[in-house]
C-alpha cells in the first residue's frame, strides 16, 4: 500500500481505522471548504459569474472533496446526507449527532471567513449585501425589480431537489464496484440541483450550507427554519426512494 | 456485497433480480426527475443561466440518473432510447411499452410540478409564459424580435441529435468492461445536444420531456406531434447506425 | 460477452476485427458528428451561448464520439491526430490517408446539414453569416468594432493547441491501463483549446473542421491553407513531444 | 505493455524508469501549456468567455495535463504542490528544487507566447492590458469603476484554496486503487478555486503562474511577492491538512 516512491501515506486509513476524531475533523473541515467555494464563489463572484457559475463551483468542491474526504468520513458535509445514511442504518445515530454537529461548526467557520474577504472589498456593504443567504418572497432573489418566488415554491424545490441528492449518493455509495464516478455523480448533481434552485431561493439543499449565510445577512435568521426544515425532509424522502427502489428487506426506518 | 458498516443494502438488485415493478418506478420518477431538473433549470433560471446553464442542468441530471438508476432499469427515461434497445431485441415489446408508459406519466407529473412552482413567481403569467414547450416557427424560441426557425430545421435537429444520444448510449452500455464512464458519456451527449437545438425548437431530444411541456403552455399541443415523431425517427436511425458500425450478425430491426 | 438480456451485440468488434470498411465508416460518422455538434452550435447558438458553449459543445461531443467509436476506428475524426499516429507508427500510412479522405467527406457532409438547418432561419444571410469560418485579420472573428487577430496569433494558437491535443491523445492511449478516462481527457482538451483560440481565428485545431466551414462562407476559402497546414505541424509536433517525454527506443518520425 | 496494432511505446515510463531529465522536461512543458491554456483564456478570450471560461480553461487544462504528464513527473506544475510533496517527504529536496526551476521556466516562456499572441490584436495596448497578472487594491481586478479586494482579501483566498488543492492533489494520488479520477478531481478543483478567486485578486494559487504574468503588465512586479508566498503558506497548509486528516505515523514536516 505503500507507494514506492513516497514515505508518509494514508496507513491509518488505508487498514479501515479511521478514529471518531478524525472523521469529524473530515466532517468539519469539508463543510468549511464546501462553504468556502461555494457561498464564496456567490458572494466574491456571483457579479462575474453568475449563478451558472455559483452552481459549478459547489457542484465542483462537493466532488473534489468526495475524491479526498471520502474514504475518512464519507465526506457527508450535509446533514441531509446524514439523515439519510442514518435512516438506512448505515450510521449510528451518536455519530451522525456528531457529524451534524462538526458540520454546522465548519459551516459557520466558512462563513465567516467568506465574510472577512467580502469585507476587503471596500464598497460592500455589511448590512445589505449579505452572503447570499437562502430565502423567499422578500427575502428570495430578485430580478430586474421582479419579486421573488414564494414559500410553497422553495418547499417544492428543496424537497425535491435534496430528494435527488440524497438518493444519488446513497446509490452510487452503496456497492465498491460501481464507486469509481460516485463523486463525479455527486458533485454534479448538486451542481445540477444549485442551477434549479438559485433563482428560487438562492438553493440550500443543504441545511450547514443555509447556516453559513444567516448569521452575516440582515432578517435571514428569520427565515433559516425552513432551509433546515426542508432539506432534512428531502433527504428522508431519498432515503424512502432508495429503500423502494433498490429492494431492501428491512424497513429503511429504524 | 453487503457493506462492512452498512445495514439495508440494495440487495435484490445486486442479484440481478430487479421485478418489472422496480423497473418500471425506476423509468417513472427517473423521467419525472430528468424533467424537474432540466425543464425546471429551463423555466425557473433559464433567464439567469442561458441556454447553456440549462443544457448542463439536462446533461447533468441525466448523467447523475444513470449511475443511480442504471442498474434498477437500465435509466432509459425516454421513448427514444428505449426504441433504440427495442430494435436490437435488448428489451422486449411489452416491457418498452410499459417502459413508455412510465415515463409519460413521471414527465407529466414532473411538467406539473415545474408549473406548480413557477405559479409561485408572482409576475408569471400563466397563458403566455408557458413551460419551455418545444416548437418551430411563431411557436419556437425567439431571439430579439427575429423569427424562430422553420420545421425543416427542427426535424434535422431532433433526429440527428437524438440520433447520437441513442448511438452513444446503446454503445457505451453494451459490454460490461466499458460501462464506468458510461454516464458520463450519456449525460454530456445530451449537453451538447441541448446547446444546439435549444435555439432551434427548445430541444426536445426525448418525447417525454416534450410532453411534459405540451399541457402547460397556450399552443403548443399542435406542435407536439413532431416532438414525438422526429426523436423516434432519430433513435431508430441511431439503432441503425449502432448495428451498421458495431457489426451485429442479425438485423437489428426486428 | 453478450449481456445476458441482450440480443445483438458489438459481437465482431469484441474479437478485435474490425474490418477497414467500417472504421472508415466511423471516422466518416464521427467527424460528421463533430461538426454537427460543435460547428453546429457555433452557428445555430452561438449568439446564445457563447463562446463558451460552443467550447464545451465540441468537448462534449469529442468526449462522447471516444467512448463510441473509440473501439472501432480509435476515434480520430482529425487529420491532425491521424498524423500524430502515423509518425509514431500507430497506423500505417494507406489507412491514415484513407481515415483522411474518410474524415473530410464526414466534414463536409456536417457543413453542408449545419448550413441547411442556418436557412431555415428567416434571417439568416447566405453570403455573410457564413459557418463559423476560421479566419484571421479581416475574416477572422471581431468584437465590437475591434479589428482581429493577425495571421501571426493564429499560427502560433494552433499549433501549441494542436500539439497539446495530440500529445494529449498519444498519452492517455497508449496503454489498456489507462484508457477509462481517456474519453473525458481528450474531449475536455478540445474544449478548452477552443476556450483560447475561438477569440483568436475561430479556433481549427482540426483541418476537417476547418474545411467543413470554408465552403459556407464568402472569402473563407481563401485562408483555408493555414487552417490545414498548422494544425498538422501542431500534429507533428505533439508526436515529436510525446516520443521525447515517453522514452520511445525508435526515432518517432519514420 | 506494448499494444498490438502499435510500434513505438512508452517503453521506459512503463518500466517506471524515468530519468530526471524527462520529469523536469515534463514539469516544464506541462507548466508552459498550463499558463498558455489558463492565462491565455485570460488574456485572450476573457471579454468573450467571462471568468467562468477562464475558469474552466484553467481546470482543462490541468486535468489534461495530470493524464499526460502524471505517469512522468506527477504533473505537479505548481510549486505549492511540489512543496506539499516535499513536506511530506515523497519527493526529495534537491528534486523539488529542480522541479521549481523547471516550472518557472515552461510559466515564463508560456507568458512570453501569450504575449506574443495577444500583441497579434491590433489595438492591444501593451503597457496597461498586460497579461492577467495577480494583485489587490488598485492593481487587482476591477469591475465597472469599483475598487478591488485588499490585500486581507486576497491573503485569505490564496492560503485557503491553495491549501484545498494541495491537500486534493496529495490524497488522490496517495492509492494506486484509487487514482483513476484523481485528474478530474484535480482539474475541478483548479476551476473551482479561479471560479472564487479571479474576482479578488485574478486567482494565483500557483506562483508559477503568477511568475508568468508579472513581467508583462506594468507595476505587477510590485505585488508579485505576495503571490509566492501566500500560495506556498497555502500549500504546506495543505501537507498538515492531509497528514492530520489521513494519520500519518511520521510528522509530515521533515
Amino acid at each position: 500500500m505503500v507507494r514506492a516512491a513516497g514515505g508518509v501515506v494514508a496507513e491509518d486509513v488505508d487498514r479501515g481505522e479511521v478514529s471518531l476524531g478524525r472523521k469529524l475533523a473530515a466532517e468539519g473541515v469539508g463543510t468549511f471548504l464546501l462553504v468556502f467555494g461555494g457561498v464564496g464563489a456567490a458572494v466574491l463572484a456571483g457579479s462575474r459569474v453568475g449563478a451558472l457559475g455559483v452552481s459549478l463551483a459547489f457542484g465542483f468542491v462537493l466532488l473534489c472533496l468526495a475524491y479526498t474526504l471520502g474514504r475518512v468520513s464519507g465526506c457527508h458535509v450535509n446533514p441531509a446526507v446524514t439523515l439519510g445514511h442514518l435512516l438506512l442504518g448505515r450510521i449510528h445515530a451518536l455519530t451522525a449527532a456528531l457529524y451534524t454537529v462538526a458540520q454546522a461548526v465548519g459551516a459557520l467557520v466558512g462563513g465567516m471567513l467568506v465574510y472577512v474577504v467580502a469585507n476587503g472589498l471596500p464598497d460592500y456593504h455589511r448590512e445589505t449585501d449579505g452572503l447570499a443567504a437562502n430565502g423567499w418572497g422578500e427575502y428570495g432573489p430578485h430580478q430586474a425589480g421582479k419579486d421573488g418566488f414564494g414559500l410553497g415554491s422553495a418547499i417544492v424545490v428543496e424537497v425535491v431537489l435534496t430528494a435527488l441528492l440524497v438518493l444519488v449518493v446513497l446509490a452510487v455509495t452503496d456497492k465498491v464496484a460501481d464507486t469509481a464516478l460516485a463523486g463525479v455523480a455527486i458533485g454534479l448533481t448538486l451542481a445540477m440541483t444549485n442551477l434549479v434552485a438559485i433563482p428560487v431561493d438562492n438553493a440550500s439543499i443543504n441545511p450547514a450550507r443555509s447556516l453559513a449565510s444567516a448569521p452575516f445577512q440582515e432578517d435571514a435568521w428569520g427565515q433559516l427554519w425552513a432551509f433546515i426544515v426542508f432539506p432534512l425532509l428531502g433527504g428522508a424522502l431519498g432515503a424512502l426512494a432508495y429503500a423502494g427502489l433498490f429492494g431492501s428487506k428491512r424497513p429503511a426506518t429504524p
